[in-house]
Parts: structure tokens; sequence; C-alpha cells
């Protein structure tokens, strides 16, 4: 099965690294394709970059023009944009935010999420509430790094454990790694923490998997209904 | 004061119509300008809509060239990008959603909404919950009209009716107009009623000149800092 | 148009305060008239006096015998009363407690509350839940004061300043002062806090012109409905 | 031991009926005293009637002059006033809305209310609420019936049946009797329904000879500490 | 009347504690009855020994063959099988978690439970939420110290105290004992704290004692229906 | 990789029915294994029977004699011992209540759960709650078969399709199988109401292969440490 991966920037370089993530993750028999989207923000950072991001994440989507694919998989953590993707799309859609926590509720009795900037905090608090799965979350925190400065991996390291201690201390059983430009790091970090660490890129890739593979797919009843026919232009003076 | 209303939806008609409304609740001395983004969809229904209007509004905002203004309304029902206006600007910003809700909670226990098709509903409960005012909405309910089938007001009035009394059955002792398109049918359908009607547009008005009397503005601790400096996007090919 | 103000204890001292700080947020054209109860506690700390100074604030607001106004504002944080007034009057009804807290909602993702004595926080939260806006309010927090020693300017600030700082640690991005007696406290502390500071008075007094320039007040559908033609005796020997 | 059961209202024959349902209730060895209000209203049906008789019992019990006892019972469904009591006793203080809650919570999953008038679900709601035992309430709902209607025990049976026939359809194992003026109605509506039905009266009466028997009572620590000293008026020209 | 209190494990010895502690609650002319489980933990740790022995104790109940009995108090804090309970048997069932929940709800606003291991403590967290009285909990904090450890009273105590501080430091105004084990230590730690204790033993069998003499029990209707005639195995090789 | 798939009964027809639904949901490389326990109720149907059924799969799991596995499924929809398995095993546990709820999330904004008899709604409603995925359930409701009647397919068949329009009606956009005895039920049913319709069975034999994939297990920080050890007995006169 081929299962297309939306990076939410448009900073090429995280869009492989995505990718590898995602490839290491996936089970035999899937194939991985990144999707960077044309426009939007370099790194999603608060609000503002995060509908700026779900707005051209789903322009990506809508002209993809890559073979057939049975799944997608969204890469941004607590970015907007999942819902509007069940709607456009016939095949299953999986977000990263809520895929981690899915799989850290069947790991723990309580979960903690350790990201980037303390600003995207509340999004990430909102995304896993309207998701469903906020109710065992304990804790939200921020390492004060930016998405861009995680490419130096000491200083990643070290900030994520810290404040992961700040998510135990809460009572976390489980932690989650809160972007997708963490992916990777969960194996070092969840040996040195002594508590399993979900990566959101790998989560979903399994759980894209599984919906696909027992023939599931988003329900047209209600909320995600396809798309009313009507006029929409997607950025200035371009249809 | 002035302030800017936003129109979610490319349709010059709708601001038009809610500038009208705007105006009409507005208080002695407020200046009101309508903003309709260049670009987006035509009308908003559903979750792939909202993104993209939460981004062309913000582009609107972003890009606004006009006289100076002391806060913002954004007039769409249920639809995204509050917290991204909050984050860009100085001025106060008032959604239409959550201004109707703090008013209801003024007028009685318990209040419900009216809105266009059922497949609003969702992202109107949503947007209530994280705007903190959801515990005292008992009920979201559609009418099965679509955005731009509310010109026909006999049809309207009609439809709005009898989705109210399953708001009533509900619980609902306070009712709200559910789409910015709707502003100006609140006298009719309350004295139909019986129970007050609040109009979001009117409530937001007051709202935004309300913090702009007092002195308030959005906080730049937490959640809504400024937005980071970086390389952003917004549409194909234009910067 | 008139508002009626009211304190909610017998200090006349108190209620020319509160009528400062309403004026001083009222637009204009709104004239503010203060009402001092003729019975009741000389402050309100606590439970026991919260139904004392309701039974009294009611009592007032019966026997009123001053020039028709348009609204009441209930100028009590945290005490009982503003139902029952709602059901006596056909006028619109705020009570500051949930007036300060729907406008903090508009200004940050999360508000805390700074009031007088430990003991009444409790109050003050049971009394943001049952208004519906209890959900992002993430402190209320004592500086140890008594309503009555908040003339003690500096003592106030400091201590203020002090317990601010704990309800930021638990992530308030917006302040909101906890007691009427410490309105015009909300500039200086704002600016040494560096974030949003809501007075309930002036957010009150803002909402109720709000209401009444929309045209709104209570709904007698449900819980608001008139009371009921009965016996009643307002104190002892008294009818 | 004795238990002052206090009436809500001014009505002596009311006063008389609680009592007998508190006696039938109480174990051997306990003696009952009912204490009527000297003013307040005859009946309490709304906020406006709930606040003044909350003044009014807590003026009675701050004047009481009887024998010395060991508890008190609050005997007005969803009436204000408990935690003022506890504020105000050295004594428990047991309120028949929350105990009826209470003993409800042990006999099935989820519980229903049947009371008088709609107007008096919302406070029953709230009352529930605070006291820590909403979760497991499915329905408050209301027979039409006022408080002074409910001497005639025909139709107030048929009333009581009719509105149980909803809360069981909504969920309700179990069913509380949501009036004091309803007490002795347990029996025979418990066996017309099947299931049990719990008068407030009655489980005050034993939740109260509990407390005592087991040596507790209110704590002082945050909430219900003793009132402050200051200047108190209750009601116009009396001290 | 006659009360059956069954231990949660096969410990004859604390059994015999439990028996001293449910009689010393126990009002004049009620029989307490200690049944220990024939098979099961010889502690209860965590949720492999709570199923373990939740089903060993309702084997005990099932094949119980003294005396007729009137209610039954199962003894084990936090631990499975108080709906089983429910559904096999006709008389009322009072658990010792819920118990002292109920009772602490009454004597402040919020309350702390004390526990022994940490691992307990999110059993104990679901228990009070599935039983309806979870709201009011502001914090279940372990000793570190294992069941079988309590013997060692001094240790117990001091152990005990400084939980209790954390449990006050959040907010707690009365505190629960939350194992069986520690009945009897409610005196002298309440004495030393300065709030109530509540023993969940005591509260139980005054519970039990409320329910029998109101002629309350079980609701049949629902979820505690009797359990459908079927083949059921008690353990390997028995019937 | 080899999972072992528990069922909850001691019905060996039952265990091939759930090994026959897990095969066909399996991703190659898989391995099934039906694990019965040698005791406990022939079928689930209450707490009474799910407490047997918890103790009696935790003694099948820890005696189990057969191959090396990597993660357990139980299928038992709404049954308790979960958590006590994650104690005891080094490898992931997945319930099948649980997988499917998180399955649901992601395919619509809200899910029901049809199930057996109405008395076992209560239990999966507070299985959904403890499992952190309750928030998006509208509905869990009854069929009114017995688990033993699920072999007449015709009849089961038409009470699921009955059943499920009442979920419908309450908002749910996918519909959960609320027993592993309908495993297999999803196609034909999801094709008549034109919704997803997840398995439980299935979706947890998915999520355990993509925990294990990934490398997770469960956390022994906090909740699920291992076991103490101390003596256990399994059954009445068996060790």
């Amino acid at each position: 099965m081929r299962i297309v991966v939306t990076n939410c920037n448009t900073t090429q370089e995280m869009t492989e690294e995505i990718v590898r993530g995602a490839r290491a993750a996936a089970g035999p028999g899937t194939t991985v394709t990144g999707l960077t989207p044309s426009w939007g923000p370099e790194s999603a950072e608060g609000w503002l970059d995060s509908y700026l991001s779900a707005a051209a994440v789903l322009d990506a989507l809508r002209t993809y023009e890559g073979p057939p694919y049975d799944a997608v998989v969204m890469a941004g953590f607590g970015e907007h944009g999942r819902e509007g993707a069940r709607e456009l799309l016939d095949v299953p859609v999986v977000d990263i935010t809520e895929a981690a926590a899915h799989l850290a509720c069947l790991l723990g009795r309580r979960y903690g999420v350790v990201t980037t900037l303390e600003r995207s905090c509340g999004q990430i608090e909102d995304s896993l509430e309207t998701a469903g799965v906020g109710r065992n979350c304990v804790a939200v925190v921020g390492t004060g790094l930016g998405v861009l400065d995680l490419g130096d991996t000491d200083r990643t390291e070290a900030a994520f454990l810290a404040a992961a201690e700040r998510a135990r201390a809460a009572g976390a059983e489980v932690l989650v790694l809160g972007c997708a430009g963490m992916t990777g790091l969960q194996r070092v970090v969840g040996e040195k923490l002594g508590v399993p660490v979900v990566d959101g890129v790998g989560a979903a890739v399994r759980l894209a998997e599984s919906l696909v593979g027992l023939g599931l797919t988003t329900s047209r009843a209600g909320s995600y209904a396809k798309p009313v026919r009507k006029r929409r232009e997607w950025g200035r003076g371009v249809g």
C-alpha cells in the first residue's frame, strides 16, 4: 500500500526526515511518499502558521498528481487541517497528534507530550481534546526549542529530557514526541527515561496501515461529508 | 473607533450584509469597515472551507492597507482563524461564535445555536468548547439551508423556527443565530419564539467596543505571542 | 442609559468606589447609580455573608424607588444573587464575576483570578462554573487581604502582584481582579505584570451597555421565569 | 442525639410534615426538632425565593435558642444555604439535596430527580454539581406542581409517576424525591415504579446520624472557616 | 441488623482488624461479621490483585453459609467488585472507597485520599470516578507503604502525615484513609492535621445501616439486574 | 509475530470464532493463537461475570505454556482485566473495547457502540471512559440479545440494524460492534448502514501489531508496575 505523508511546512529537508521516520516505522509492503506544500510557512509554530499550513496542505492534497495512494498521514504535531482532509479524500487520514495519543493510551494510564515552543502547547491541547483523546493527557510541556532548531540533536535531546521530567512529575507514564521533526528521537530518550516514548509519525503510519488493512475509511455521515461544490480560490490570483 | 469586520468568504454581497448588521449594532462613534478576503471559498461550509477561509482572512488582515482600526470582528460562525488573528494583531479580536455565546450566557441558564447545514454543527461545538463557553450550550442544530440560500428570507425564517423548536426542547432558554449571513433575523424570530435571540455579528461588535473602551487587548503571554519571524508564502507563487 | 450598580455590602464608601470604577468604564451617555443594601454584611467574605448579601441586594432591588434604569450590574465578586435578580427584573442583569471572565476569555486562552481571602476562592470557582465560563480558568488565588483592607493601596498592590505570579505559573495569560473593591487597580498591576488585567466592574458595565444596546434582556423561558406571586417576608418583622 | 431540621420556608404545616418524615427515618435515640424561619418565602420556588430562604434559614440558625443539638438537616431541595450553615455551626450540616444523591449513587449506576416546577430544575442541577454528586444524575424533571400543591396526594402521586417515566427513559435506575414536601411519597411510588425512591429528608437524617456517630464534623480548613467577626444586619431595621 | 464485612484479601488478621474498625463505628443493634475470601491475594496492591480479589470476594459472598444479613460492606479501598456484588445480592452493598468519599463531600468542599503504594492511586481515582464522587477529589497520594507494612503504626502515622501534607497543599479540606488496613488511624492523624479524616470502613458501615434503616436496596433496573442463569466455574477444577 | 487472543468466557466455539475474526484482520506474518480460560463464565454479561472473567483470563495468561508471543489481545467487549494483564506481561496488551474506540475516533467525529444486553451498556461506558476514549462516544445501545444468541445471524443482523439507528440518531457517525462474538458482522451491517463499522477484534489485532512493530510496550512507571511478589491463590483449593 502507499501512504502519502504530508509535511505541514515548506522545508523540504524536514519532509525528508519525516519520510525517513515514516519508512522506518512502516510495515513490509508499504510505500511512503512525502508531500511538501508548495506554499505556507517554513515551520509551523503557533496558530497563524498552523492555519496557513492547513490551507497549504489541503491545497497540496487536492492538487496532488502522483501515483494513487491508500491513506494520508498528516505530519504536523498539533497543526490544523485533519478534518478538512477527511472531507476531501476518500482514503483514511491520520494526524500524528492523535495517532501518538491513541497509542500512548494503550501503554500507560496517563501520558504527556513534550513539544517545541511553549506557544504550541495550547494548540496541542486543543487538538487532543477535539480528537477525543485528551482525557488521559496530564501535561503538554515545551522545550523552548523552535522547530528548525531540532537539527542540533544533542541540544534537542538534553532539552527533551529536561522537559520530560516535568511531564513525568505531573504523572505521565508514557511520553509523546510533540513535533514531527523529533521523529527518530524516541529510542534514545526512551532508554534514558525508562518509559515508552511514542513518535507520532510512526504511530500514524501504523494506524493508517491498520485502517487500510481493515477496509475502513472516513465516515461520510455528518461531519465529514464530501465538500459542497462551489467556487474556491487557493491563494491570491490563482484558481 | 473603527472596527474592521472580516467576512469569512469571498462573497461581497455577504460582506455588505454583515456590515449592515454590524452598523446596526454599533454604538455611536463607531465606524465599521468590511473586509472581504481576495481568495478563499465563496461560502464556508465544513472544515475544508473553514481552513481555507482562515488562511485567506489572515492574509487579508496582514495585507490590509486601509485606515487604522481599533478592533477586528471575525464574522464566520464556527470558522477557524481567531487565534491566528490574535497573534497577528495588536488590537482586540472578537469572533462572532464566541461573542454570541458570551452574551447568551448572560441571558439564560442554557443556550442553543441554530445554524445552516448539519455538517457545520460539529465545527461550531468545537469552536465554543475551545473558546471556553461550551458548557451552557445544550444544542447546536442545523436548518438544512446552505449559507448562500439564506437570501430567501421566508424560507430561512421558517427553517429557523423549526430548528429552534428542537433547541428549545433540548433546554435552550436563549438562541443564537449560527451564521453571519443570518444577521438581522434575530428580531423577527425572537418575537415569534418569545425568547432572546442573539446575533453574533452584533454581539461581537459590542464586545469589541467594550474591550477597546476598557483599554484591553490580547495577552502576549503564552498562547498568543507575536508570530515568529520566518518565511511564509500565502498561496502558490505569491509572497 | 442608566445602569444601577449594586454593592454587595452595606459599606457606603465601597459603593462610592465601585461607582467611580463603573463611571470610569462606562460609555458616553451612560449614567451610573449606586445602590447600597440597607441591611446585610459590611463586607462579604464567605458563604454566610454571601447568602445574607444576596437577600439584602434582592431586597434593595425590589424596593428601589429611584429613577428608571436599563440594566443592573451586581458588584460582588463571587457573591450569590444574580439568578434571583434575573427573575425579579425585566432589564438585563450582569454580575461582575461572570463579566470579567467573559472578557478575559477574549484576551487569552486561559485566565486566572486574584481575590481577597483564600476562603473566597471556592465560591468564585462555583460562580464561574455555573455561569458557564469556568473552563478556561486555571487558578483562583487569594491575597490574604480582607475586603476592608483593600484601602491600603500599596499593600494591596504588593499582595496582588505576589498572588498574580502564582496564577501566571498555573498558566494564566490574563488576570481578573477578584473583588469589586479592587476596581481601579487593573492599570497599575497590568503594566507591572505585562498581561491584561480585567476589572469586573468595568467589564460588567460594558456588557450591560452591550445588552441594552442590542435590545436584549433575560429570557423568561425556563430558569428565569418571573417570581411566582406569594407571601415573602424580607427580614424579621418587616414585610 | 438531637437533629435540628430546618424548613426552607415559613409554612409551619410543611415544617411539621418534614419533621414527621425525619422522625420516621431517624434511628432510635434520635430526637428531631423542626425549625421554621420567622421570615422568608412561604414556599421556595426559584432563585429569588431560594436566596431569601437561605438568609432566613441562616438567621434562624444563628438565633436559635432551643436545646443543644448535634447536627442540622437543611430541608430545602435545591435551595441555597448549606455552605453558610457549615461556616456558622460547629456541628455537621447535611442538605437534603446532596443527601438523597449520595444514597442514590449507592443504589444504582445512574439516578434521576423528580421535582415540582420546571423552573427549579436548574437550581437542583447546580446544587448537585457543586456538592460533587452531579456526575451520575441523568435527569432532573419537573411535575409542574407548585410546592404548596403537594398536599393533594393523588394528584401529586400521578404527576410524580408521569415525570418519573421521563427520568427512567433517560436512564435513571434510582429516583429521588425532589422536594422536602414530598417526604413520605417514596414508598408508594417506589412500589409502583419498581425502583428505589430516595427521600432526601430521610437520607439527610441518616447521614447526619452517621457523621455524628463517627465523630466527624465540618472541616475548618479552607472553604468553611468560621465567619469573620463583622457587622451584619439581618433584615431592614433589625440587628 | 447484621452487616457482613468482606476483606479483599486472604489475610485473616486484616479481616479481624477491619471487623474491629467496623464494630467501633457501628450503631447499637448492629452485628458485624467478617468474611475472608478462601482464595485470592494476601494483599491487594494493583489491578492484577484487585481483579483476583474481586472474583474471590464474589465467590465468598455467593457461597456464604452464615446467618442471614442485611447489608454488605466491601472493605477493599479502590478494589474492584462492588457492582458484581450488587447484581448478586438482594441487600445493599457499600464499598469503603465510595463510602469515605460520600461522607468527605459533606465535610468540606474538596477532599483528598492518602493510600499505600503509588501504584494504587490510579485505581482509586477510577473507582471514585465511576462511583460518581470523583469531582471533589483533588488528590490521591501514596505513602509508599505496602498494605502489609501498615502494622508498624509509628511508621504508618509518620508516612500518612507526610503524604497528607501533599493532599492539603493540593486543596484538600478533608482527608480519607485510602486503605482498609488503616482503619483506626483517623483519630490520631485527624488531631495532628486539624482536619476531619474519614475512615472508609466506618463510613461504609454507617451508610449500610442508613440504607437498611430506610428500607432501601439496590435497583434491579438497568445495570444491576440479577445475574443471568448460566454455567460459571469459580477457579480451576471447582464448580 | 504471534498474538495471543484471549476469550473472556469458557465457550470454546466463541474462541474459535474470535480467532477467525482475528486472523481475517491480521497482517501477513502474524500468527494468532486463541486462549480460552479454563474456568469463568460461559458468557460474560454484567459485572459479576466480568470480574469472574477477569480473574480467569489473568489466570490463563499467567499459566500459559504455549509458544512465545509478542502481544495479547483481550477479546471481551467492556470486560474487566486489561490493566491487570498490563501489570503481568512484558508484551503489549490491547483490549478490544478501547481498540475499536481508538480506530472509530479516526473515522468520524462521534461514534456509537451497539452491544448485546442493555445491562452491559454501563460497563462499556465505564471501560471507554477509563481507557481515555469516552469523550467522542455519543451512545452505547443494546440489541437485547444475549452473547450466546449471536449465532443466529439473521436475528443478530436485524437487531443490530435497529439498535444502530438509535445510535445514529444520537449523532454517531461511526459504529462499533459491542461484543467479541459479533466479529465478522461489520461488513454486512456497514454496507446496509452506509457508515464505517469497527470490529474490536480486528482493531485490537492491528493495534497490537502496530505496537510490536514500533517496539513499544507497556510502561512500568506508575500504574502498571510489575506485580509485587506475594502469595496469591487462583480459585478454591488450587495454587
